[in-house]
């Protein structure tokens, strides 16, 4: 969230946000769900900006002090984004966040219901056309899925390693002594850490790729942008690959027991299923390929 | 349980359990985990039998009139297999079943403390290797795996098309005006199609086999049980390998929001995944190569 | 090429040219493709029609007695197709089919010049769009396909499989005395053989619903023909895979020494993937998705 | 070559060969392969050392000026290497390499017959058990192995996307003006290039493991080696996947075209299918498994 005041913010807007947010612990949640264009932006006769309507997928807005809100503004349809208090009056928090994963946070609707808001509070360059800079907050998104997806992925090889070690017993037509020493077993766990290894690569290629976008500052190029794009692709479809093939199959070298029990495994599938629906998988690999066919880098949008 | 009956009872034996049956409308459920080596069976002075110990993944006992039992007797070391009510003193059935998968089932399990057994409650030939008739309940359960697989996958991908076609909008990137035409959408129900396809035709083959087999009786051939169990095995992979694809993946041809909402689609992968590790796919695969490679038919046991 | 004879052709055409191609033991060839639109057809001052021109992928030609051809009529730009013997002077068969696979046969180039063809020569319904039962044709055409990719892959099946048994050796970090036992040498057979099982019974089943939609005869409807491309396409995309997948990685189950000498074990694969780049598998697919998701028959074409 | 000699070779046989190498411009080929125990090292009266036997798969050999060249002593059964001129009397190299790929290289028999070999010309610490450091030999074998593959794998893909920019059209049912805007051409590329990226990331991060192990000198403990060669294995068995994947799927993107004319494209998949036959991947997997779940590593040998 900061990420985006910084960038699409001006550096007045930045210094104080962030001033702020080191004094007072903030806490930042989003309603900003670009696809959802259900809030609309009006003045009313004072000359206030006042935002109504819902936005679903509002992610940590439940716990937040600070909201990043992005609404059209009815005059001309643009995409405008502010910065405002959680519990200003008029915005309504629901606390209906269900999903099959990721339940141990919220990315549920938020109500706005005549919400002011002071022309200051609208960030400079909203939405990842504002310039090329603005644009890497798509790619810093991005970046965070990779990272979360190779988290889960790193977790759930552990959680499956430790209870194959302690628990797994070789199957009755195993030649192996040990499910340890299963040719089967072994297969699949060299899979999943190759795997693993190579998200892991290419995670850690595209946070090089994005550290010196950022440190580029307003010189950054639309090349050096769509290199750095491309890197945060790559890395995005190697961990989801290699995540859920983890996620789905570590029970295959753990055994019939891993289903049952409080130990809830399966919530390491639910979480990264949860969270890689994000935005379309079968997209991102079409973008890279447009790279590697027609050297055409990522159009900045939101998702790219 | 009441094929198991027919294939380790006497004819005596299976008239009159098949007759009560239908008389009673029992249900039936099972203490029979091979694997479980926890009850024994021992003589009291009086010479009945008497089952102690407890048993894991015994599926629908907590509903059942009847239970098959299985226990190793302590003298021989022998394993036998017996009908006998649920509610006989001694048999504890637990409420313990709680995995992340199957919830509207039970595979708990039993205790079982002095439970007294006649002699004419055991079954003629226990287990698989009784004789080549008997072993064919391993084909009858394998199979049963199959096509409850089958069934999973084919209700996923039925509530991921209604999914589709009511809910999903095209991706942002996408040419197409709807997401039913969506080149990669279509990408993906085609190749669940193809392989439920496979796995139908592969079912329906080793139905065909099996009923063969029944109705060879007691004159069925090894080779006749051995070409009927691979048919078996060839089904029980396909129809695992595309049900574990279609229900992790139906989510990327339904979009973000399939993750949450009360529909907990993720119950299809739950179900398949908890049922899928009944016994290791590896080693279907294995047997299946050992056929292609070595012309070596599967050996009986309570899984092949 | 006899098929097309007898669903493009009048009753008198079939009967006549079945007769004489029995009486004379014709071999059929063809110079038809469909996408090669670089035939074209037109009147000389007699009324007679000429072919000129040239087409590419003409299969079976250089030995044949007769040739399927098509031009387009350039006074409508009909496709239209005629069946004349292959030595009529003006027609030119080269013998440049130098493709990777597939060398034992050829599909090269047929030139004509001033081609000579009487009307009567020219078939009633030519190409798909004919009638419903005309369009079997592509039905018939892409279950060729089907089965020679099968046929393929079975002799590779077979010749990995008298390889492994007289020559194999063991990996030295294997724990099996001999290359026959190696589990994952058995795991490659086993993925094989299933595979190989699935093709085979979606080819079959392909195979019954053609059947059946030959014998309808005229009465054929849309759905029963559209059912039936459905079922061909299927059989279609998982010889083509499983063929793919074992010409391609038998030699893993071979050893080093499958690559060298004069066995050239690797014409499986050529022949394979040459011949599976017929029509794209990706469009098959798609067509396959179409029906599962919109319940949409793949609409008549050559290919499909 | 030089890299044995130098890992097994005294320090002054290392720098004698070194700078004779480089003042003679010597080839170097050898006849080592350790599984071939046809070799076998012998006195005569005189007390030189006389080899006898042949060798297979002598990678370089017809070219070289110097062989290294493996046998196994009788009297204590010790694998001896030794470093020689290829043209010694006695020598003799077969050309009689003819593979299904790297048709330009030779990887052929060699032939000895009472051929002399003084005590000097035997390396200090034949094998990779010599020494820790001795055994890093095996790293770099199988390192070269990743860069074969991935330069085939990338020379692959650049044939590929120059053929498909300059040739391929749009297939019929294509939505896509051209090819290179085709929703499934754009998809394998994506595909393809993913699995390149993710091949040369884990490439380079071998390529710095074994330099830094390189540079240890003989400070490397087995816990560095070990590092070292998981790396090296986890890079060749992402560059042999990705490779064979494009190798064999290329022609998809390109067209039914691709497979014929002189251009032989099926080179790329031959060439690469013969040499990463050279130690089986699936020991390569379990290799990576046994670290992944036991944290056991590689034990040296001539292909760890």
């Amino acid at each position: 969230m900061l990420a985006s005041v910084s960038l699409y913010g001006s550096s007045a807007q930045t210094e104080e946000l962030f001033s702020e947010t080191v004094r007072n612990q903030w806490f930042w949640g989003n309603a900003l769900n670009p696809l959802d264009r259900r809030t609309s932006l009006t003045f009313d006769r004072s000359g206030t900006y006042l935002i109504n309507g819902r936005k679903s997928f509002c992610s940590g807005a439940i716990d937040s002090d600070m909201l990043i809100v992005s609404a059209i503004r009815s005059a001309d349809d643009k995409f405008m984004v502010a910065a405002m208090p959680s519990n200003r009056p008029g915005i309504r928090i629901l606390d209906d966040w269900d999903a099959m994963g990721q339940r141990q946070t919220d990315s549920g609707t938020v109500e706005f219901c005549d919400v002011a808001a002071g022309q200051q509070e609208f960030l400079k360059t909203p939405g990842p056309l504002g310039s090329i800079r603005a644009s890497l907050r798509s790619c810093i998104a991005q970046l965070i899925l990779s990272n979360i997806f190779l988290g889960i992925a790193e977790g759930a090889l552990e959680e499956s390693r430790n209870y194959t070690l302690a628990q797994t017993r070789p199957w009755i037509a195993s030649t192996a002594q040990s499910a340890t020493a299963d040719p089967y077993i072994l297969a699949n766990y060299g899979n999943f850490f190759i795997n693993l290894q190579a998200a892991q690569a290419l995670t850690d290629v595209a946070g090089e790729s994005l550290q010196r976008a950022w440190e580029s500052g307003d010189a950054i190029t639309e090349n050096q942008r769509g290199k750095c794009a491309l890197d945060v692709a790559a890395s995005k479809v190697i961990a989801n690959n290699a995540g859920l093939e983890i996620t789905n199959r570590m029970f295959e070298v753990m055994g019939a027991r891993a289903a049952a029990g409080p130990a809830r495994i399966d919530r390491y599938w639910r979480n990264l299923r949860t969270h890689t629906l994000h935005d379309p998988i079968d997209y991102k690999v079409r973008e890279l390929g447009d790279w590697a066919l027609n050297h055409q880098l990522p159009k900045p949008s939101f998702y790219s």
